[in-house]
């Protein structure tokens, strides 16, 4: 078993036009035998200091055309050239660079980092088994001002929330899918359409958006549309980490506060998963 | 399925003595029915405002003896009071306070905060099974200043790893153990007793250490230590994130360095992790 | 003497559209004497729950139509309601929220969060003393692939670092500057056109770029540039947090790496700073 | 103008006997010109790359007896090598490495991460100056759980906070004094006995505690204390962040809580600071 994390910059130019893709990869792999956990013996280990190098050795030669293809030369890479890998898999995350522009004009080597929800994949196989490709979104940080409450809940002695039916639905959300054995995807493309699509299921149509009756149901809303546009999803995990707002009772303070001053109430802060796939439906 | 972090502290006073224990603590919830995702209907749904409730409630009426005994409490209340919850699991986490010492001498109501080591542990039950009960330490970090090296590894044409037989072995520890369907233990006595493994066995005797050929051996050194000693462990995962030096070259500076000014290694860094438990064997 | 900080949402709505400020404040006062401190007289002091308080009521009754405003507004409230205070600053920041935008429709209540460039301003007051404002950006990544080089610098028997004509020029941004004793001002126009006036001097013309012989020399490239353009700006602070990055060196590996693949180098990292003002130069 | 950070390690061996002292470096300096900012002209610029190996270079050939002899020694170096130099700060903190012991035995080359505090010091010189000498501590986490209150406090309508006679103080304390133009101190030894200075000013007699009228007022009985019992220490300032703590109201639940449970307060969250000398007050 090992394990390790890589951040490098891989540059690419066309012209006098330069492209850049910083990426932070993990590695993971198990061994056929665990020889070197019970007797010491590191004669099929592969150091950590190996790793790297065939990382950045193949982001030197093959580049890194998407995420996803990056992570999956990685896995073909340890698969094909190691008997002693039974099972690899490959995490890669983006640095968000994203060109400059200046009065619209897009600069040709300059970058700033807008980190508007972080982009990532995750290749994995085991020895004789299907490559599996996942992709996702994480860090996405998101807020509703109105049309979303809380009403209808169980209620006992030890319930003291008031029921509520405009409050702030704010959020971070992780979104991870999985492709499938997966083909000759463009995965750029459906990374960019299922990152919208999550922005639309989230926030509703923008003159009136939709009510959410609780944080649950958005979860499950998202995971509904991404599967119903995009097919190549199989299935969709949602995490949403959620920030609660108090409106501050300015009472004693002799005014009213129709909703306009808001404190974040730090804890408990609560968080909902679900993980939806077609035909069947399994929670975690 | 819901999830929340609650932080607070429990104060406990025999005559002028105080006692403090400051915990976070984490509840996490599967309901037998998905109907708040996929129909918005809340009426099973639990709120994170009363599960905090009910982890204060049960602070206050019954203590925190340990925490082991603190999170078994909270899997049994919402078990027994909510039919509508198929799975239950309490992480509790402890804030290190220590009380302080003046010449020797404990002072009754002042605490300082020692954190080297984080105990930590989880009781978890799914309706008409057992609960099973986790403890463990997180966040300790151990070095090593000789008796560690890493030889006899695999190499190839992306080999650039020097062999060593006198590095640095520094890392941080996560060791979590499981105490199976869990009795009538002295958990407090229990959890110091491992504690006092893990040390013994990451170092070695006091006067001359033991050699490690590997961070993964020192891996399963600590686990076969801890199964041996203390019987009520059942399996005990541990997982060590490797923090890597280098002897710094001198050689351009007109100076010889015999390994005595080192600099960490940021990235890569590596982590090896393995589960073991008594008769079988697996690895993670 | 007091501090404190405080986070909270101001919402706004005109008809349906609705407009949403997440700020942190913190308030900083000096009082006239420092008895609660000599003798625990406390009745003067002005507890942090009344500054918070103050803070919250302000929000409301004038919202926030710049931060720069608001912070104005919070000096003027505690120098002409409370007679011990002798000194005032009030920091606010903002949490970069974003209307979100649906094929380029914006949403009437839907925000994302995307923190390139953390938006802070600070206002201070002495009894009897002029109100300055500053404002400032923070937390501003910016990159340039090339353009950027290291030469002729001071060489002796310690240096190791070669010259080099074609590095990346990479880091983290803090610029912070000072209206003078501020007038009738059109705060958020005036930030936006600094912060392009920033990206300008970093990145140069879109088409090729600027050479940067230094960081140091483009702090100052951004400070002249920024003096230049925009009149109300009296002085200018920048730190610029560097990240270097080394190109992978791939001899043993037998490949020729031009600048392709780079590893940034975590320590030591630098960080040059210059604070510029109007007709006087002093560097601090 | 340059700054940067280097962590590395220095080791040193007594016979079988190793020591360890893992530091984090931060050399500032000023230069008699700004022509690298104004003209581009790097001459006398001393890279970051120079200065990581002056300071490694400085450890391996005189080691780190104390913090604040290799602060001085690194200021001596920059000052009597580079005329260019104006000014230089050095910064050192310490990684709280202490050997571990097995029953009682040290062990003789096995050490454990205690981060009770970390201990740092700062020594800065201008040329032509004298070389003036600062030691601390900080990230000291302290708690009373009783013998503490805050009444009397100035209120007006504003005012929500109720008067309390017993409250939980706890906080974050962070210390620094001045040596003056220091001589030839055993620096270990008065770190040592200001710290107990701190925990003693902190929490009062070990049978009874002293009771705390304010932050405020223990800021500055540390103070006092520290500068009454060490001649060495000319001037001390003081930080104190607040961890506020509120008594959790059960009666909604039924229940009487007497100071039993109690949640942390997030925000606002306060700090107070205060700086004493010898003869002269000034408060920042």
């Amino acid at each position: 078993y090992g394990k390790n994390t890589i951040k490098f910059l891989r540059l690419h130019r066309e012209g006098k036009k330069h492209f850049v893709k910083e990426v932070e990869v993990c590695a993971h792999l198990r061994l056929t035998s665990p020889q070197e956990y019970l007797e010491g013996n590191n004669s099929l280990v592969i150091p950590t200091d190996t790793i790297k190098n065939i990382v950045l050795v193949l982001a030197k030669k093959n580049g890194i055309p998407s995420l996803e293809e990056f992570a999956i030369d990685i896995c073909n890479h340890f698969m094909t050239t190691f008997c002693q890998v039974a099972y690899v898999k490959a995490y890669v995350q983006e640095v968000p660079w994203q060109r400059l522009h200046e009065d619209g004009a897009p600069h040709i080597h300059s970058f700033i980092c807008v980190p508007d929800g972080i982009r990532f994949c995750e290749a994995e196989q085991c020895r004789n088994g299907p490559l599996i490709v996942f992709a996702g979104i994480k860090d996405l940080k998101l807020m509703k001002t109105t049309q979303s409450g809380f009403e209808g809940f169980y209620k006992n002695e030890h319930t003291t929330l008031p029921e509520r039916h405009d409050r702030i639905l704010c959020g971070e959300l992780f979104c991870k899918w999985s492709y499938g054995e997966c083909k000759d995807f463009d995965f750029n493309c459906i990374w960019k359409k299922i990152r919208e699509c999550i922005l639309e299921a989230f926030a509703g149509p923008p003159d009136c958006g939709e009510y959410s009756p609780s944080y649950q149901k958005t979860v499950n809303c998202i995971q509904m549309f991404v599967l119903s546009r995009v097919s190549q999803v199989q299935v969709i995990e949602v995490v949403l980490n959620n920030t609660f707002y108090n409106v501050v009772d300015m009472k004693n303070l002799g005014l009213t506060n129709d909703k306009e001053v808001l404190v974040p109430v730090e804890a408990p802060y609560g968080s909902c998963a679900c993980t939806l796939g077609r035909k069947k439906f399994f929670e975690v």
